[in-house]
Protein backbone atom coordinates (compact mmCIF):
# COMPACT_ATOMS: atom_id res chain seq x y z
CA UNK A 1 0.00 0.00 0.00
CA UNK A 2 1.33 3.49 -0.27
CA UNK A 3 2.48 5.56 2.47
CA UNK A 4 -0.37 8.53 2.04
CA UNK A 5 -3.08 5.48 1.99
CA UNK A 6 -1.77 3.52 4.53
CA UNK A 7 -1.48 6.95 7.13
CA UNK A 8 -4.96 8.09 6.43
CA UNK A 9 -6.39 4.38 7.07
CA UNK A 10 -4.24 4.68 9.96
CA UNK A 11 -5.96 7.70 11.32
CA UNK A 12 -9.43 6.62 10.48
CA UNK A 13 -8.89 3.48 12.12
CA UNK A 14 -7.08 4.95 15.57
CA UNK A 15 -10.09 7.84 15.10
CA UNK A 16 -12.63 5.16 14.83
CA UNK A 17 -11.61 2.92 17.90
CA UNK A 18 -10.83 6.26 20.05
CA UNK A 19 -14.63 7.02 19.32
CA UNK A 20 -15.91 3.44 20.10
CA UNK A 21 -14.19 3.74 23.68
CA UNK A 22 -14.94 7.42 24.35
CA UNK A 23 -18.60 6.70 23.37
CA UNK A 24 -18.85 4.22 25.94
CA UNK A 25 -17.23 6.16 28.74
CA UNK A 26 -19.91 8.51 28.60
CA UNK A 27 -22.95 7.64 30.72
CA UNK A 28 -20.68 5.76 33.08
CA UNK A 29 -19.27 9.39 35.74
CA UNK A 30 -16.24 9.57 33.86
CA UNK A 31 -14.54 12.74 32.89
CA UNK A 32 -12.70 14.09 29.92
CA UNK A 33 -9.26 13.25 31.39
CA UNK A 34 -10.81 9.41 31.53
CA UNK A 35 -12.82 9.21 28.26
CA UNK A 36 -9.74 10.27 26.57
CA UNK A 37 -7.54 7.58 28.66
CA UNK A 38 -10.27 5.29 27.60
CA UNK A 39 -10.13 6.50 24.07
CA UNK A 40 -6.83 5.81 24.19
CA UNK A 41 -6.65 1.95 25.32
CA UNK A 42 -9.25 0.98 22.77
CA UNK A 43 -7.24 2.62 20.01
CA UNK A 44 -3.34 1.87 21.07
CA UNK A 45 -4.14 -1.48 23.77
CA UNK A 46 -3.85 -4.12 20.81
CA UNK A 47 -0.92 -2.91 19.02
CA UNK A 48 0.90 -2.50 23.16
CA UNK A 49 0.10 -6.05 23.96
CA UNK A 50 1.49 -7.39 21.05
CA UNK A 51 4.31 -5.45 20.95
CA UNK A 52 5.01 -6.46 24.13
CA UNK A 53 4.66 -9.89 23.23
CA UNK A 54 6.69 -9.64 20.36
CA UNK A 55 9.42 -7.81 22.80
CA UNK A 56 9.78 -4.56 20.72
CA UNK A 57 9.21 -1.09 21.76
CA UNK A 58 5.28 -0.31 21.41
CA UNK A 59 4.45 1.47 18.44
CA UNK A 60 3.01 4.82 19.68
CA UNK A 61 6.44 5.75 21.51
CA UNK A 62 7.54 6.28 18.17
CA UNK A 63 5.00 8.60 16.87
CA UNK A 64 3.00 10.67 18.44
CA UNK A 65 -0.20 10.66 15.79
CA UNK A 66 -2.11 8.16 18.09
CA UNK A 67 -2.24 10.40 21.28
CA UNK A 68 -3.17 13.59 19.04
CA UNK A 69 -5.77 11.54 16.66
CA UNK A 70 -7.27 10.07 20.10
CA UNK A 71 -7.36 14.10 21.00
CA UNK A 72 -9.41 14.79 18.04
CA UNK A 73 -11.63 12.12 18.76
CA UNK A 74 -12.63 13.42 21.83
CA UNK A 75 -12.81 17.25 20.84
CA UNK A 76 -15.36 15.61 18.25
CA UNK A 77 -17.45 13.67 20.92
CA UNK A 78 -17.31 16.84 22.64
CA UNK A 79 -18.45 19.32 20.32
CA UNK A 80 -20.65 17.40 17.81
CA UNK A 81 -21.91 14.35 20.23
CA UNK A 82 -25.73 14.60 18.83
CA UNK A 83 -24.68 14.88 15.59
CA UNK A 84 -21.87 12.33 15.05
CA UNK A 85 -24.22 9.75 16.46
CA UNK A 86 -26.22 10.41 13.31
CA UNK A 87 -23.21 9.19 11.49
CA UNK A 88 -23.40 5.93 13.01
CA UNK A 89 -23.11 3.59 10.39
CA UNK A 90 -20.02 6.02 8.79
CA UNK A 91 -18.41 5.06 12.10
CA UNK A 92 -18.84 1.40 11.99
CA UNK A 93 -17.45 1.39 8.66
CA UNK A 94 -14.29 3.47 10.18
CA UNK A 95 -14.15 0.98 12.72
CA UNK A 96 -14.53 -2.39 10.70
CA UNK A 97 -12.11 -0.66 8.23
CA UNK A 98 -9.48 0.73 11.24
CA UNK A 99 -10.12 -3.49 12.23
CA UNK A 100 -8.93 -5.08 8.91
CA UNK A 101 -5.94 -2.74 9.34
CA UNK A 102 -4.75 -3.39 12.31
CA UNK A 103 -4.65 -7.12 11.89
CA UNK A 104 -2.68 -6.80 8.90
CA UNK A 105 -0.19 -4.67 10.51
CA UNK A 106 -0.43 -7.52 13.38
CA UNK A 107 0.03 -10.38 11.18
CA UNK A 108 2.75 -8.17 9.15
CA UNK A 109 5.23 -7.81 12.18
CA UNK A 110 4.74 -10.67 13.46
CA UNK A 111 6.26 -12.34 10.40
CA UNK A 112 8.99 -9.96 10.54
CA UNK A 113 9.89 -11.81 13.81
CA UNK A 114 10.06 -14.92 12.45
CA UNK A 115 7.10 -16.31 13.93
CA UNK A 116 4.87 -19.33 12.69
CA UNK A 117 1.72 -18.33 10.76
CA UNK A 118 -1.00 -19.25 13.40
CA UNK A 119 0.93 -17.22 15.75
CA UNK A 120 0.96 -14.36 13.25
CA UNK A 121 -2.81 -14.98 12.98
CA UNK A 122 -3.18 -14.61 16.93
CA UNK A 123 -0.94 -11.77 17.30
CA UNK A 124 -2.96 -10.12 14.39
CA UNK A 125 -6.26 -10.62 16.37
CA UNK A 126 -4.68 -9.46 19.45
CA UNK A 127 -3.94 -6.20 17.71
CA UNK A 128 -7.38 -5.74 16.86
CA UNK A 129 -9.08 -7.20 19.53
CA UNK A 130 -7.42 -6.54 22.69
CA UNK A 131 -8.06 -2.71 22.80
CA UNK A 132 -11.87 -3.16 23.38
CA UNK A 133 -11.07 -5.85 25.52
CA UNK A 134 -8.85 -3.42 27.87
CA UNK A 135 -11.87 -0.74 27.35
CA UNK A 136 -14.65 -3.17 28.52
CA UNK A 137 -12.39 -4.57 32.24
CA UNK A 138 -11.65 -0.83 32.76
CA UNK A 139 -15.45 -0.03 32.33
CA UNK A 140 -15.96 -2.50 34.15
CA UNK A 141 -18.10 -5.00 32.16
CA UNK A 142 -17.88 -8.18 30.85
CA UNK A 143 -15.98 -7.65 27.51
CA UNK A 144 -18.03 -7.36 24.53
CA UNK A 145 -15.61 -9.85 22.31
CA UNK A 146 -16.47 -12.76 25.05
CA UNK A 147 -20.33 -12.32 24.80
CA UNK A 148 -21.50 -12.38 21.09
CA UNK A 149 -19.23 -10.88 18.48
CA UNK A 150 -17.48 -12.15 15.79
CA UNK A 151 -15.19 -8.74 15.88
CA UNK A 152 -12.24 -11.47 16.74
CA UNK A 153 -13.40 -14.18 14.22
CA UNK A 154 -13.06 -11.53 11.50
CA UNK A 155 -9.43 -11.42 12.41
CA UNK A 156 -8.85 -15.08 12.23
CA UNK A 157 -10.51 -15.42 9.40
CA UNK A 158 -8.70 -12.74 7.31
CA UNK A 159 -5.75 -14.19 9.02
CA UNK A 160 -6.48 -17.17 7.67
CA UNK A 161 -6.67 -15.71 4.43
CA UNK A 162 -3.70 -13.90 4.65
CA UNK A 163 -1.94 -17.35 4.83
CA UNK A 164 -3.63 -18.76 2.03
CA UNK A 165 -2.92 -16.46 -0.20
CA UNK A 166 0.87 -16.58 0.16
CA UNK A 167 0.54 -20.35 -1.66
CA UNK A 168 -0.76 -18.14 -4.98
CA UNK A 169 1.75 -15.84 -7.00
CA UNK A 170 0.36 -12.80 -5.63
CA UNK A 171 2.53 -9.09 -4.32
CA UNK A 172 2.38 -8.23 -0.62
CA UNK A 173 0.40 -5.82 -0.90
CA UNK A 174 -2.54 -7.66 -2.92
CA UNK A 175 -2.24 -10.39 0.04
CA UNK A 176 -2.72 -7.47 2.31
CA UNK A 177 -5.55 -5.61 0.50
CA UNK A 178 -7.13 -8.81 0.27
CA UNK A 179 -7.03 -10.22 3.75
CA UNK A 180 -8.28 -7.13 5.35
CA UNK A 181 -10.86 -6.70 3.08
CA UNK A 182 -11.82 -10.03 4.43
CA UNK A 183 -11.75 -8.71 7.97
CA UNK A 184 -13.90 -5.90 6.80
CA UNK A 185 -16.25 -8.20 4.99
CA UNK A 186 -16.82 -10.27 7.47
CA UNK A 187 -17.08 -7.51 10.37
CA UNK A 188 -19.88 -5.76 8.27
CA UNK A 189 -21.38 -9.00 7.67
CA UNK A 190 -21.90 -10.27 10.97
CA UNK A 191 -22.75 -6.71 12.27
CA UNK A 192 -25.89 -6.46 9.25
CA UNK A 193 -27.51 -10.10 9.63
CA UNK A 194 -26.55 -10.69 13.43
CA UNK A 195 -24.48 -13.45 13.13
CA UNK A 196 -23.23 -14.88 16.31
CA UNK A 197 -21.91 -17.63 17.66
CA UNK A 198 -23.95 -20.37 20.09
CA UNK A 199 -23.84 -18.71 23.99
CA UNK B 1 11.71 -35.81 35.46
CA UNK B 2 11.10 -37.69 32.55
CA UNK B 3 10.62 -35.82 29.00
CA UNK B 4 7.35 -38.04 28.18
CA UNK B 5 6.49 -37.99 31.97
CA UNK B 6 6.38 -34.23 32.00
CA UNK B 7 4.50 -33.34 28.64
CA UNK B 8 1.69 -35.88 30.21
CA UNK B 9 1.65 -33.88 32.78
CA UNK B 10 1.67 -30.41 30.99
CA UNK B 11 -1.12 -31.67 29.00
CA UNK B 12 -3.19 -32.56 32.39
CA UNK B 13 -2.40 -29.20 33.75
CA UNK B 14 -3.40 -26.92 30.73
CA UNK B 15 -6.68 -28.98 30.35
CA UNK B 16 -7.54 -28.87 34.24
CA UNK B 17 -6.92 -24.81 33.97
CA UNK B 18 -8.33 -24.47 30.47
CA UNK B 19 -11.65 -26.32 32.19
CA UNK B 20 -11.67 -24.20 35.19
CA UNK B 21 -11.78 -21.00 33.06
CA UNK B 22 -14.52 -22.04 30.33
CA UNK B 23 -16.48 -23.89 33.13
CA UNK B 24 -16.82 -20.56 35.02
CA UNK B 25 -17.83 -18.79 31.63
CA UNK B 26 -20.89 -20.76 31.02
CA UNK B 27 -23.80 -19.14 32.82
CA UNK B 28 -21.85 -15.99 31.89
CA UNK B 29 -23.86 -15.21 28.52
CA UNK B 30 -20.40 -16.21 26.82
CA UNK B 31 -20.29 -17.56 23.18
CA UNK B 32 -18.19 -20.20 22.64
CA UNK B 33 -15.76 -18.34 21.57
CA UNK B 34 -15.21 -16.38 24.37
CA UNK B 35 -15.57 -19.14 26.85
CA UNK B 36 -12.70 -20.51 24.92
CA UNK B 37 -10.65 -17.51 25.26
CA UNK B 38 -11.28 -17.61 29.11
CA UNK B 39 -9.89 -21.16 28.50
CA UNK B 40 -7.19 -20.02 27.30
CA UNK B 41 -6.30 -17.36 29.21
CA UNK B 42 -6.54 -19.10 32.31
CA UNK B 43 -4.15 -22.05 31.00
CA UNK B 44 -1.61 -19.57 29.39
CA UNK B 45 -1.68 -16.46 31.80
CA UNK B 46 0.28 -17.07 34.35
CA UNK B 47 3.10 -18.58 32.10
CA UNK B 48 2.57 -15.34 29.66
CA UNK B 49 2.96 -12.48 32.25
CA UNK B 50 6.27 -14.44 33.69
CA UNK B 51 7.68 -14.47 30.68
CA UNK B 52 6.84 -10.72 30.15
CA UNK B 53 8.57 -9.83 33.33
CA UNK B 54 11.11 -12.23 32.18
CA UNK B 55 12.08 -10.63 28.90
CA UNK B 56 11.73 -13.91 27.01
CA UNK B 57 9.23 -14.89 24.22
CA UNK B 58 6.19 -16.32 25.84
CA UNK B 59 6.59 -20.33 25.84
CA UNK B 60 3.19 -20.19 23.86
CA UNK B 61 4.59 -19.06 20.72
CA UNK B 62 7.07 -21.81 20.32
CA UNK B 63 4.41 -25.18 20.91
CA UNK B 64 1.24 -24.27 19.32
CA UNK B 65 -0.44 -27.48 21.90
CA UNK B 66 -1.51 -24.97 24.78
CA UNK B 67 -4.02 -23.68 22.24
CA UNK B 68 -5.06 -27.09 21.11
CA UNK B 69 -5.07 -28.93 24.78
CA UNK B 70 -7.41 -25.35 25.20
CA UNK B 71 -9.87 -26.14 22.12
CA UNK B 72 -9.92 -29.75 23.55
CA UNK B 73 -10.71 -29.08 26.87
CA UNK B 74 -13.85 -26.84 24.71
CA UNK B 75 -14.80 -29.77 23.04
CA UNK B 76 -15.36 -31.51 25.84
CA UNK B 77 -17.12 -29.46 27.53
CA UNK B 78 -19.56 -29.15 24.93
CA UNK B 79 -20.12 -32.58 24.61
CA UNK B 80 -19.59 -33.94 28.18
CA UNK B 81 -21.11 -30.99 30.49
CA UNK B 82 -23.20 -33.16 32.42
CA UNK B 83 -20.94 -35.75 32.67
CA UNK B 84 -17.74 -33.86 33.35
CA UNK B 85 -19.06 -32.55 36.72
CA UNK B 86 -19.54 -35.73 38.18
CA UNK B 87 -15.46 -36.31 37.02
CA UNK B 88 -15.21 -33.42 39.27
CA UNK B 89 -13.18 -34.84 41.84
CA UNK B 90 -10.50 -35.77 39.08
CA UNK B 91 -10.32 -32.87 37.97
CA UNK B 92 -9.61 -30.83 40.90
CA UNK B 93 -7.04 -33.19 41.16
CA UNK B 94 -5.73 -32.47 37.26
CA UNK B 95 -5.50 -28.82 38.42
CA UNK B 96 -3.44 -29.31 41.55
CA UNK B 97 -0.91 -31.40 39.85
CA UNK B 98 -1.25 -28.76 36.73
CA UNK B 99 -0.69 -26.10 39.81
CA UNK B 100 2.25 -28.51 41.35
CA UNK B 101 4.23 -28.14 37.67
CA UNK B 102 3.68 -24.50 36.54
CA UNK B 103 4.80 -23.70 39.92
CA UNK B 104 7.97 -25.30 39.48
CA UNK B 105 8.36 -24.52 35.79
CA UNK B 106 7.96 -20.89 36.43
CA UNK B 107 10.90 -21.09 39.78
CA UNK B 108 13.38 -22.93 37.35
CA UNK B 109 12.78 -20.28 34.30
CA UNK B 110 13.27 -18.15 36.57
CA UNK B 111 16.65 -19.67 38.15
CA UNK B 112 17.76 -19.55 34.68
CA UNK B 113 17.58 -16.03 34.45
CA UNK B 114 20.04 -15.51 37.71
CA UNK B 115 17.16 -14.23 39.84
CA UNK B 116 17.56 -14.41 43.65
CA UNK B 117 15.41 -17.20 45.48
CA UNK B 118 12.54 -14.81 46.14
CA UNK B 119 11.68 -13.64 43.11
CA UNK B 120 12.36 -17.68 41.60
CA UNK B 121 9.44 -18.05 44.19
CA UNK B 122 7.31 -15.17 43.36
CA UNK B 123 7.58 -15.79 39.83
CA UNK B 124 6.62 -19.52 40.19
CA UNK B 125 3.87 -18.13 41.92
CA UNK B 126 2.56 -15.69 39.49
CA UNK B 127 3.09 -18.54 37.16
CA UNK B 128 0.28 -20.53 38.76
CA UNK B 129 -2.28 -18.21 39.96
CA UNK B 130 -2.62 -15.25 37.25
CA UNK B 131 -3.77 -17.48 35.20
CA UNK B 132 -7.02 -17.49 37.41
CA UNK B 133 -6.65 -14.12 38.31
CA UNK B 134 -7.59 -12.60 34.39
CA UNK B 135 -10.01 -15.57 34.30
CA UNK B 136 -12.14 -13.55 36.93
CA UNK B 137 -11.38 -10.17 35.84
CA UNK B 138 -12.76 -11.00 32.27
CA UNK B 139 -15.94 -12.18 34.32
CA UNK B 140 -16.00 -9.21 35.89
CA UNK B 141 -16.00 -10.64 39.24
CA UNK B 142 -12.89 -10.06 42.20
CA UNK B 143 -10.48 -12.68 41.75
CA UNK B 144 -10.98 -15.73 43.83
CA UNK B 145 -7.12 -15.65 44.91
CA UNK B 146 -7.66 -12.51 46.79
CA UNK B 147 -10.75 -13.83 48.36
CA UNK B 148 -10.10 -17.04 50.45
CA UNK B 149 -8.39 -19.18 48.37
CA UNK B 150 -4.67 -20.69 49.64
CA UNK B 151 -4.22 -21.11 46.09
CA UNK B 152 -1.18 -18.71 45.89
CA UNK B 153 0.09 -19.30 49.34
CA UNK B 154 0.29 -23.44 48.62
CA UNK B 155 2.82 -22.21 45.30
CA UNK B 156 5.01 -20.12 47.62
CA UNK B 157 5.25 -23.02 50.18
CA UNK B 158 6.34 -25.59 47.79
CA UNK B 159 8.89 -22.64 46.37
CA UNK B 160 10.02 -22.37 49.92
CA UNK B 161 11.11 -26.13 50.03
CA UNK B 162 12.25 -25.98 46.58
CA UNK B 163 15.32 -23.79 48.07
CA UNK B 164 15.22 -25.35 51.49
CA UNK B 165 15.90 -29.12 49.43
CA UNK B 166 19.02 -26.86 47.61
CA UNK B 167 20.77 -26.90 51.10
CA UNK B 168 20.29 -31.22 51.02
CA UNK B 169 22.09 -33.01 48.56
CA UNK B 170 19.78 -34.01 46.39
CA UNK B 171 19.04 -34.08 42.80
CA UNK B 172 17.10 -31.74 40.57
CA UNK B 173 14.80 -33.83 39.49
CA UNK B 174 14.14 -34.56 43.12
CA UNK B 175 14.01 -31.19 44.37
CA UNK B 176 11.33 -30.30 41.74
CA UNK B 177 9.29 -33.68 42.42
CA UNK B 178 9.04 -32.74 46.43
CA UNK B 179 8.35 -29.14 45.66
CA UNK B 180 5.83 -29.82 43.34
CA UNK B 181 3.99 -32.64 45.35
CA UNK B 182 4.25 -30.01 48.61
CA UNK B 183 1.74 -27.35 46.69
CA UNK B 184 0.01 -30.34 45.51
CA UNK B 185 -0.70 -31.28 48.87
CA UNK B 186 -0.80 -27.74 50.21
CA UNK B 187 -3.70 -27.26 47.63
CA UNK B 188 -5.52 -30.62 48.34
CA UNK B 189 -5.44 -30.01 52.38
CA UNK B 190 -7.05 -26.49 52.23
CA UNK B 191 -9.77 -27.27 49.40
CA UNK B 192 -10.55 -30.66 52.08
CA UNK B 193 -10.40 -28.92 55.91
CA UNK B 194 -11.40 -25.60 54.53
CA UNK B 195 -8.36 -23.92 55.47
CA UNK B 196 -7.76 -20.23 54.57
CA UNK B 197 -6.56 -17.36 56.14
CA UNK B 198 -8.72 -14.38 58.08
CA UNK B 199 -10.60 -12.04 56.31
CA UNK C 1 19.00 14.26 45.79
CA UNK C 2 21.01 12.17 48.43
CA UNK C 3 20.77 8.47 48.75
CA UNK C 4 19.24 8.02 52.25
CA UNK C 5 16.88 10.47 51.42
CA UNK C 6 15.68 9.10 48.08
CA UNK C 7 15.57 5.75 49.96
CA UNK C 8 13.73 7.55 52.68
CA UNK C 9 10.68 8.81 50.28
CA UNK C 10 10.90 5.90 48.05
CA UNK C 11 10.19 4.27 51.39
CA UNK C 12 7.31 6.42 52.43
CA UNK C 13 5.78 6.67 48.95
CA UNK C 14 5.66 2.91 48.78
CA UNK C 15 4.25 2.35 52.35
CA UNK C 16 1.10 5.16 51.48
CA UNK C 17 0.58 3.61 47.77
CA UNK C 18 0.54 0.09 49.93
CA UNK C 19 -1.88 1.32 52.43
CA UNK C 20 -4.39 2.63 50.38
CA UNK C 21 -4.44 -0.57 48.47
CA UNK C 22 -4.92 -2.60 51.90
CA UNK C 23 -7.25 0.36 52.82
CA UNK C 24 -9.51 -0.56 49.91
CA UNK C 25 -9.52 -4.08 49.92
CA UNK C 26 -10.66 -4.10 53.52
CA UNK C 27 -14.74 -4.35 53.22
CA UNK C 28 -14.23 -6.15 50.55
CA UNK C 29 -14.36 -10.02 51.98
CA UNK C 30 -11.22 -10.17 50.66
CA UNK C 31 -8.33 -11.98 53.15
CA UNK C 32 -5.21 -10.76 54.30
CA UNK C 33 -2.90 -12.54 51.63
CA UNK C 34 -5.20 -10.50 49.02
CA UNK C 35 -5.36 -7.34 51.22
CA UNK C 36 -1.01 -7.84 50.76
CA UNK C 37 -1.59 -8.68 46.80
CA UNK C 38 -3.64 -5.47 46.29
CA UNK C 39 -1.14 -3.23 48.58
CA UNK C 40 1.91 -4.96 46.56
CA UNK C 41 0.09 -4.34 42.90
CA UNK C 42 -0.99 -0.53 44.35
CA UNK C 43 2.71 -0.26 45.10
CA UNK C 44 4.80 -1.25 42.62
CA UNK C 45 2.10 -1.88 39.70
CA UNK C 46 2.77 1.37 38.35
CA UNK C 47 6.30 1.25 37.96
CA UNK C 48 6.46 -2.68 36.55
CA UNK C 49 3.99 -1.48 33.99
CA UNK C 50 6.46 0.89 32.85
CA UNK C 51 9.79 -0.76 32.97
CA UNK C 52 7.78 -3.84 30.81
CA UNK C 53 6.89 -1.16 28.12
CA UNK C 54 10.87 -0.15 28.28
CA UNK C 55 11.29 -3.50 27.49
CA UNK C 56 13.98 -3.54 30.96
CA UNK C 57 13.73 -5.95 34.10
CA UNK C 58 11.27 -5.03 36.47
CA UNK C 59 12.87 -2.44 39.03
CA UNK C 60 11.68 -4.78 42.12
CA UNK C 61 13.37 -7.80 41.32
CA UNK C 62 16.48 -6.12 42.26
CA UNK C 63 15.94 -5.04 45.55
CA UNK C 64 13.08 -7.01 47.83
CA UNK C 65 12.65 -3.65 49.83
CA UNK C 66 9.17 -3.37 48.26
CA UNK C 67 7.99 -6.35 49.03
CA UNK C 68 8.89 -6.12 52.82
CA UNK C 69 7.41 -2.36 52.61
CA UNK C 70 4.59 -4.02 51.75
CA UNK C 71 4.37 -6.32 53.95
CA UNK C 72 5.24 -3.78 57.20
CA UNK C 73 2.27 -1.80 55.74
CA UNK C 74 -0.15 -4.91 56.27
CA UNK C 75 0.94 -5.26 59.46
CA UNK C 76 -0.03 -1.15 60.22
CA UNK C 77 -3.13 -1.69 58.78
CA UNK C 78 -4.14 -4.99 60.85
CA UNK C 79 -2.44 -3.57 63.96
CA UNK C 80 -3.61 0.08 63.93
CA UNK C 81 -6.58 0.00 62.02
CA UNK C 82 -8.76 2.38 63.96
CA UNK C 83 -5.66 4.84 64.55
CA UNK C 84 -4.46 4.71 61.44
CA UNK C 85 -7.80 6.20 60.17
CA UNK C 86 -6.53 9.15 62.30
CA UNK C 87 -3.74 9.66 60.50
CA UNK C 88 -5.63 9.67 57.48
CA UNK C 89 -4.27 13.61 56.54
CA UNK C 90 -0.48 12.47 56.93
CA UNK C 91 -1.27 9.34 54.98
CA UNK C 92 -2.88 11.20 52.30
CA UNK C 93 0.51 13.27 52.65
CA UNK C 94 2.55 10.53 51.87
CA UNK C 95 0.80 9.18 49.22
CA UNK C 96 1.39 12.97 47.54
CA UNK C 97 5.41 13.15 48.26
CA UNK C 98 4.61 9.21 46.96
CA UNK C 99 2.88 9.95 43.59
CA UNK C 100 5.78 13.30 43.21
CA UNK C 101 8.69 11.11 43.85
CA UNK C 102 7.74 7.82 41.29
CA UNK C 103 6.45 10.42 38.53
CA UNK C 104 9.99 11.67 38.56
CA UNK C 105 11.75 8.49 38.91
CA UNK C 106 9.45 7.71 35.72
CA UNK C 107 10.39 10.15 33.58
CA UNK C 108 13.89 9.68 34.82
CA UNK C 109 13.95 6.29 33.54
CA UNK C 110 12.74 6.97 30.43
CA UNK C 111 15.32 9.69 29.51
CA UNK C 112 17.58 6.99 30.12
CA UNK C 113 16.11 5.19 27.16
CA UNK C 114 16.27 7.99 24.82
CA UNK C 115 12.57 8.58 24.62
CA UNK C 116 11.47 11.91 23.43
CA UNK C 117 10.14 14.42 26.24
CA UNK C 118 6.39 13.64 25.90
CA UNK C 119 6.45 10.12 26.02
CA UNK C 120 8.54 10.57 29.33
CA UNK C 121 5.79 12.27 30.69
CA UNK C 122 3.38 9.30 29.70
CA UNK C 123 5.80 7.11 31.34
CA UNK C 124 5.77 9.19 34.40
CA UNK C 125 2.36 9.42 34.92
CA UNK C 126 1.95 5.58 33.96
CA UNK C 127 4.33 4.93 36.58
CA UNK C 128 2.51 7.16 39.37
CA UNK C 129 -1.36 5.81 38.46
CA UNK C 130 -1.35 2.03 36.99
CA UNK C 131 -0.81 1.01 40.35
CA UNK C 132 -3.71 2.26 41.75
CA UNK C 133 -6.18 1.55 38.34
CA UNK C 134 -4.64 -2.10 37.99
CA UNK C 135 -5.59 -1.52 42.67
CA UNK C 136 -9.73 -1.00 41.26
CA UNK C 137 -9.61 -3.35 38.20
CA UNK C 138 -8.67 -5.73 40.70
CA UNK C 139 -11.20 -4.51 43.03
CA UNK C 140 -13.95 -5.04 40.79
CA UNK C 141 -14.76 -0.91 40.26
CA UNK C 142 -14.37 1.51 37.59
CA UNK C 143 -10.70 2.74 38.36
CA UNK C 144 -11.36 6.34 40.48
CA UNK C 145 -8.83 7.50 37.69
CA UNK C 146 -11.16 7.73 35.14
CA UNK C 147 -13.59 8.95 37.33
CA UNK C 148 -13.06 12.59 39.02
CA UNK C 149 -9.17 12.54 40.44
CA UNK C 150 -6.58 14.50 38.94
CA UNK C 151 -4.09 12.29 40.01
CA UNK C 152 -2.88 11.65 36.68
CA UNK C 153 -2.98 15.11 35.69
CA UNK C 154 -0.46 16.26 38.46
CA UNK C 155 1.81 14.04 36.91
CA UNK C 156 1.56 15.49 33.42
CA UNK C 157 1.45 18.71 35.28
CA UNK C 158 4.61 17.87 36.84
CA UNK C 159 6.22 16.03 33.99
CA UNK C 160 5.68 19.51 31.77
CA UNK C 161 7.39 21.74 33.99
CA UNK C 162 9.97 19.20 34.44
CA UNK C 163 10.67 19.45 30.51
CA UNK C 164 10.21 23.08 31.02
CA UNK C 165 13.05 23.70 33.85
CA UNK C 166 15.34 21.94 31.37
CA UNK C 167 15.62 25.23 29.25
CA UNK C 168 17.17 27.59 32.40
CA UNK C 169 20.43 26.66 34.14
CA UNK C 170 19.26 24.23 36.77
CA UNK C 171 20.71 21.08 38.07
CA UNK C 172 19.16 18.03 37.93
CA UNK C 173 19.03 17.68 41.25
CA UNK C 174 16.85 21.20 41.54
CA UNK C 175 14.96 20.54 38.14
CA UNK C 176 13.67 16.98 40.02
CA UNK C 177 12.83 18.91 43.12
CA UNK C 178 11.12 21.41 41.78
CA UNK C 179 9.00 18.79 39.27
CA UNK C 180 8.39 16.77 42.06
CA UNK C 181 7.03 19.48 44.35
CA UNK C 182 4.64 20.39 41.32
CA UNK C 183 3.08 17.29 41.31
CA UNK C 184 2.90 17.08 45.16
CA UNK C 185 1.26 20.75 45.46
CA UNK C 186 -1.05 19.99 42.22
CA UNK C 187 -2.16 16.73 44.40
CA UNK C 188 -2.87 18.43 47.51
CA UNK C 189 -4.69 21.96 45.75
CA UNK C 190 -6.42 19.13 43.92
CA UNK C 191 -8.11 17.40 46.80
CA UNK C 192 -8.38 20.38 49.02
CA UNK C 193 -10.50 22.59 46.93
CA UNK C 194 -12.04 19.66 45.35
CA UNK C 195 -11.04 20.05 41.75
CA UNK C 196 -11.99 18.13 39.04
CA UNK C 197 -13.02 18.12 35.27
CA UNK C 198 -16.41 18.14 33.65
CA UNK C 199 -17.86 14.65 34.07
Amino acid sequence: METYFTNLIDFIGTFAFAISGIRLASGKQIDWFGAYIIGLVTAIGGGTVRDLLLGIRPFWMLDGRYFLTTGIALIAMLLLKERLVKWWNMLFLFDAIGLGLVTIVGISKSMDAQLPFWVCIVMGTITGSVGGLLRDVLLNEVPLLLRKDIYALACIGGGLVYFLCRYVPLSTSMTELIAASVVISLRILAFRYHLHLPV
